[in-house]
């Protein structure tokens, strides 16, 4: 069994090389769903509608990865993330019989992905990570939503990188090429973290190092995320201030 | 003539649609010249160098212009400032008969652009500004640089843009177009804050709306920045304290 001082001088090592850090967004940093139910509560109360909004924000957000896919194997044309949500609200107003929005109500239901709230840990785990490492996105969110959002919810990232800029969703490798690219690193002096071990796995296999951050309210309190221990990352943390702590912030 | 009052109105209606603002950065909100030059000096005393340091980054700089516009014509491949900067810093170590340095200390001496240094004004400035509006770099310099510079010097952007995301450099309309289109808002939502001229002629053919920032010291005690007043400029200011000044904030 590996010493705990033994572990410690690995990690530590490990660290040593890392220069910036790549935040995946939705469910990592900011709470999505609770986000998008307490804004159509009070949308439906100003809006007098009978809404079951938990539903609602699980549909719109599983019409995401079937859209990008789309996008992917070129059935749809490069649509941007706002776009896309656009798209997949028009089918979800039908389906859950909201009726009396003009077109700059929906347009500002929309943009709830720019108002969605952080995680309690994530202004303070991102700001004591900042002091060490370039804190950057690596979100499918396209850069307007991504700089809104960080405006709103105080996120101090460093830099703004997003899918857009390649017209290619994580997974695909452009998306953490691009990154590597833009800040001038090595894939290995840099760390994807995130919630969802697709996205680690991605960058990993790139040779990006890789954090995974557990979020076992991203799909509320029924939701089933894959939480189980996976010894490929490089590290495992409860939330981002215990990967500060981890890294020694 | 417009009365004082009447003319506060107008910039106050100017002002009501601006959403954010695009800043040049190299002379606009870093001093290049003097923070090269300093930097210059501090390796000459640890090199033993006998070196002119303000007729060196008067040099340096030089080369960007003609560089540039050998990418635009498509003479030079698509080349971010970093490695234009090393291409003429190679040139220039030969010119000023600076030897005795090894590739590590080369790199870093080129790196010099990323630690340049702000303005006293600018980031009390853009910290202001950035209460009201997106405060976002439009810069020739490449993402790695101006996000490196950001963190060295403080500088609070709420999004790092560059010439670098299409691949062209100011003033081609790609760039601002670029800017517009990455942040979802229209030509006149945005406003390009330059002390250049070039640069504000060609965001405001595009729509743009234009600050001029006067920096007479840009270019040293005996350079001749063009300060002539241009009303074709929606602001002029006599810097960014000024500037959020004119704006209200």
């Amino acid at each position: 069994m590996v010493q705990p001082n033994v572990h410690s001088a690995i990690k530590r090592t490990e660290a040593a090389s890392i220069k910036g850090l790549m935040f995946d967004v939705f469910g990592t940093v900011v709470d999505w769903r609770g986000s998008i139910i307490e804004e159509g509560r009070l949308l439906g109360k100003s809006k007098n509608l009978e809404v079951q909004w938990d539903g609602f924000a699980d549909a719109w957000r599983a019409g995401y990865a079937p859209s990008m896919q789309r996008v992917r194997v070129g059935e749809l044309q490069w649509s941007n993330l706002d776009e896309i949500h656009r798209m997949l609200l028009d089918k979800l107003l039908l389906d859950f019989e909201i009726t009396g929005l003009n077109e700059s109500e929906k347009d500002y239901l929309n943009r709830v992905w720019h108002r969605l709230k952080p995680w309690p840990d994530a202004v303070s785990g991102i700001t004591r990570l900042r002091e060490r490492f370039i804190v950057t996105t690596l979100s499918n969110g396209n850069v307007a939503l991504l700089t809104n959002m960080a405006k709103n919810a105080h996120l101090p990232w460093d830099c703004i990188l997003s899918s857009e800029l390649v017209k290619h969703y994580k997974p695909d490798p452009e998306v953490y090429r691009m990154a590597a690219d833009l800040l001038s690193l090595k894939p290995n002096q840099l760390m994807m973290v995130a919630a969802h071990k697709i996205d680690l796995h991605a960058a990993g296999a790139l040779g990006f190092k890789t954090a995974f951050v557990s979020r076992p309210l991203e799909f509320g309190p029924h939701g089933k995320p894959d939480l189980t221990p996976d010894s490929s990352f490089d590290f495992s943390a409860k939330d981002l201030n215990d990967l500060a702590d981890q890294l020694e912030l």
